[in-house]
């Protein structure tokens, strides 16, 4: 491999996710999509499609044999991803795995520390993380422009099939919480997590939820996630203390709105105690930033293209996946504990977490 | 008085709302305002305008002593209220008082039986509940349009000066929370309430905050309250098991949109054990009933005048009134204890509940 | 009448758009509403309300023989304009008149040749020019900011009932055409007119029509009216060689967005001969002003009294309005002669025309 | 070819539109993509992408000399889509082309006549006629839902690039034509057309243009295509005798309102004669039908597959397409005589227009 040839990609799993990224590789001048691996070949089949010699194939282990391949990309079932992810690493492939990194904190680490040891890239599929609104979203807090974030409230509200084994925290919540790990200065280190759930239906498990998370310096993030609702909402609002934007993602028209006004506070002291607080508003225009019509996936793989080929680590990496796995484990704590705020386990004490 | 003449009302309190009842009131054919009452007589005056014959008063002593005034409506801070209604209803005027119904359940329950022994009418300015979208959303639910209610969500996040005396909660959540009073089928009686809060501009209270009420059935509502942000959010949406309606009150050519879209649960049984559950949506038509335009504070005084006429209760009497402050309260009784779910004190033992 | 008092005024015509006035006259700081002037008695007590002492008078000679009386607002039918207008201005009256400024070309000469001579302001009600909105467009076009105006679209599709003596063109164009006159540099002058209309249901005249209006530099502006629709739309696109603005005035959250993008031009030339031409886009954000929310009657009629005290020719004068009904009086024309191009008389050889 | 098996089709140009496409007879179940062929192979390589046995070709003759092609899809520059589809009949090839179907009548009404000889399908690709959108305006004007259709308008302000031989009419109103074509009741048979033309820029042609078509019964459609806005619009509103619709395409989420609101006209006579029209309004609900996600390209080779397999004519036959054609082509005379109203010449006095 040398730095002008296409790197060699094959997916794993060809359900719902898989075919999305056979599509971005086959599509990707950085890639060339080698096979598409299923227990069931005729899904791969019809994933690779007519008049084409990209391989089907049905057993991991000939796959991660094989020595024409340079990376994996997992999109089967979060309890499958450890060891998947595991072996591929062993058999020196880099590795993309689906959201949730895995389905244990624990299983997680160990695939963070095979790959640091086997000098492999490890990569966590937060495609929302890899949207032109979302970055931009992420470059407007990091240049200062919102000032600092006071509040982020997150509304998810989606058509999704009730599963069962995985409930709608760990179905939707995972998408807010990679973006707010990617857009917050410091990543996404709660200072614990509230989590209240219900379930109307008796489907068995929370259908509705509700992610409270106090952040550093008495900011406050939210998310509420939703299944029980065929009408699709996604906003996020970011309030800050110079500005405040709302990604209205249905709006394809104009997605980000920046409102050009902020908060401003007046101490009012008596005598140099401070006596009272006056808070008024300072207004001005709104702004919709010109967004390129880019689709996630295709600048996902060539993020983690440029991270095999600089060696160094992806955008959203083996932490990011740990943090925002993290929290989940809290908010299932919560809800056993009548949602009442819980601590969230650091990602790992031996990873340096995002600076 | 007769059924064919106006009643004649007075309004205490010349600040940010008494302009406007004193306005409905003077558009009414209902009614005849016969004056406006405020410490600050300028201010008053200012109210009643030029070429005008309506009265400019200051003491609410002398307006009391007067036996051509029916009904007083109050518009001053809600710790004045219980004071200011109690001796309207000893001097024999009906009383229109202003959300919250009072500073304390103490003082509110006494307001409510005071006028429960004179025999006069003790409405509250739940003004949302006489909006043209309200009603409809009520009768949707009413009529078994939207089937069961599984979950409302609603979001309230408003231009407002923080306030010395009064925290988001308090400004805020009574407008929800009263409309939650009015379309649940059994009024607002939540299994108990958790809240969150955060007061990220160091104001000495909360800014932000987050509601949630368990209610009967495994549903749940939830109020996203907010005074950080200058952008202006209002919606609320509610999921049905047979349809879902979402209010947008920010777009006034479709306020009201009706997905004919529900859940459709089928247990899969496995030797006559519930095996499984699997969820699907049943899609259908968008559908935006037409609302007229009214405004809802002319509605109000005109059902405030009916309810007098008919010696009948008002469609908000005080006993809506008591239970959205129930719920205010029981939120600082959360927030004071870590954000767990507390409950409810009942609005009243010897109140009859709307049923 | 010194400055520091209201100037006092009178409404005649107490049908659809004056009590709007008379609200406004009363609202306003400097005006003193004296007395409203109908035919029918009963109809202009209404106007007036209960408790006042704002007079009610059904003789318009009365009312201009009172010397309390600084102007008159006549908001009357189109064909009573001039001769009540040149009444009110020979007893000394300044006169603000609704759109049309009169049904001919030739008396409306007359009332601006007369209000010339008696030395009396005379202002043409066209509301739309007072609106934060058109201030703002006005505003970016004299500034430069959108560059050249390449053209105008509007539209204006509205719920109003069809009229037994008014067309399609006569009801509603005048709101476009007093708003172009008001923004295009040089105001409203054309290089003709070009109609179109059709007449769908059988009801004796056009109910949709469409203006074309050539604009020098090659530029052009287009109107569509639409009585037919009940559903309402009212947009208009202003495209300039360095920016596009859009008015949607039922975004009321949203109402101007400003492109910053432009078209840009290269002349690919052959041996010093123009080959050909290759136009491309500069592509930038998308900027909603800040717009305050005020009544444009109120600005209006303070604009009205600030013309008066100053001594000089209003915002909207009659100039303006003899441009407006010189197109469309000329669209009349066009509609006769099978919708071709034809020429707009001049508004008045004799006027001096808004430089 | 049996039914089984799919047919086999060959694209012929990999400019801006031949990808498209490619990629949708690859796609399909009824379409196996034999070739595609440009006289720049790179360019055709790109289309077929890697790992594929898709062939390129780079000579239309040793295509059509293939007997393994049973349809081309031309998608060449207009001026060459006569001779490409009449040598492709002459082989005995199913031709799919490009809008407009030629650069003039008479070589449209040639390619209509060959296929009728050689009994072979010729279909125009009018994508917008495969929408579910607009299949849905067609359905709703067909089961006589909207009533009578009073009104048309229709506006497409698009991103495009001045063409050096294709004005603005050529290039964006043969969109708006095939669904006049398609949605309205006998085809689009207006009974002549007025178009009005702008160049503001110095591009040599007209940019922004307006086409008014009066219709059968008084009614009437417009067309208002630009270019030079950056800003898109792309709306329709179809009024009825009993309901109106609005097609707002850049709202995906509700692309199409229908207005359950109608003109309702009382003829008031005065001794037997027609006196006066009151023309007032039905208001009701506003209504969103559910519309399928499906990509119309691909409802148009699945139309095209099954017009071969069926033996008839397909949905946008060529008789569609030279109704188009006679309308840009009198367009043309329109504007090079003024603007006034021109008649349109029949498509073909020989072919039957639809019923």
């Amino acid at each position: 491999m040398t730095q002008d040839e296409p790197l060699r990609a094959a997916v794993v799993g060809a359900g719902y996710w898989g075919p999305n990224l056979a599509r971005n590789f086959r599509n990707s001048p950085d890639w060339d999509l080698v096979a598409v691996c299923d227990l069931d070949a005729d899904r791969a089949r019809r994933v690779v499609g007519a008049r084409s010699t990209v391989e089907v194939m049905t057993s991991t282990a000939e796959l991660l044999a094989r020595d024409d391949v340079d990376a994996v990309a997992i999109a089967t079932p979060a309890r499958t991803h450890a060891s998947l992810a595991l072996a591929a690493l062993d058999a020196g492939k880099h590795v993309l795995v689906e959201k949730p990194i895995a389905d244990g904190s624990a299983r997680g680490r160990e695939m963070v520390a095979r790959a640091h040891e086997v000098g492999r890239v490890l990569m966590v599929d937060h495609t929302f993380c890899y949207t032109p609104v979302v970055l931009k979203m992420q470059e407007l807090i990091a240049t200062g422009a919102l000032g600092d974030v006071l509040f982020v409230d997150s509304v998810r509200i989606n058509l999704g099939l009730v599963q069962p084994d995985v409930d709608v925290f760990w179905d939707l919540a995972p998408h807010d919480l990679s973006i707010l790990d990617f857009i917050l200065p410091g990543g996404l280190v709660p200072r614990g997590v509230a989590a209240q759930g219900a379930d109307p239906i008796g489907a068995g498990q929370p259908c509705v939820g509700y992610l409270t998370l106090p952040l550093a310096g008495g900011a406050i993030a939210h998310v509420h996630v939703n299944w029980l609702s065929p009408t699709k909402i996604r906003q996020m609002v970011v309030g800050g203390s110079r500005r405040t934007m709302v990604w209205d993602d249905l709006n394809p028209n104009q997605r980000l709105t920046v409102y050009d006004r902020g908060v401003v506070l007046d101490e009012l002291t008596n005598g140099g105690k401070k006596a009272a607080v006056n808070v008024s508003y300072r207004l001005g225009d709104a702004w919709a930033p010109a967004l390129p019509e880019r689709e996630a996936l295709g600048q996902m793989v060539a993020e983690l293209a440029a991270s095999i080929r600089q060696r160094r680590s992806p955008r959203t990496d083996g932490a990011a996946g740990l943090r925002v796995l993290g929290v989940l484990e809290a908010s299932r704590r919560s809800l056993d504990h009548g949602g009442g705020l819980v601590e969230v386990e650091p990602a790992h004490p031996l990873l340096e977490v995002r600076a």
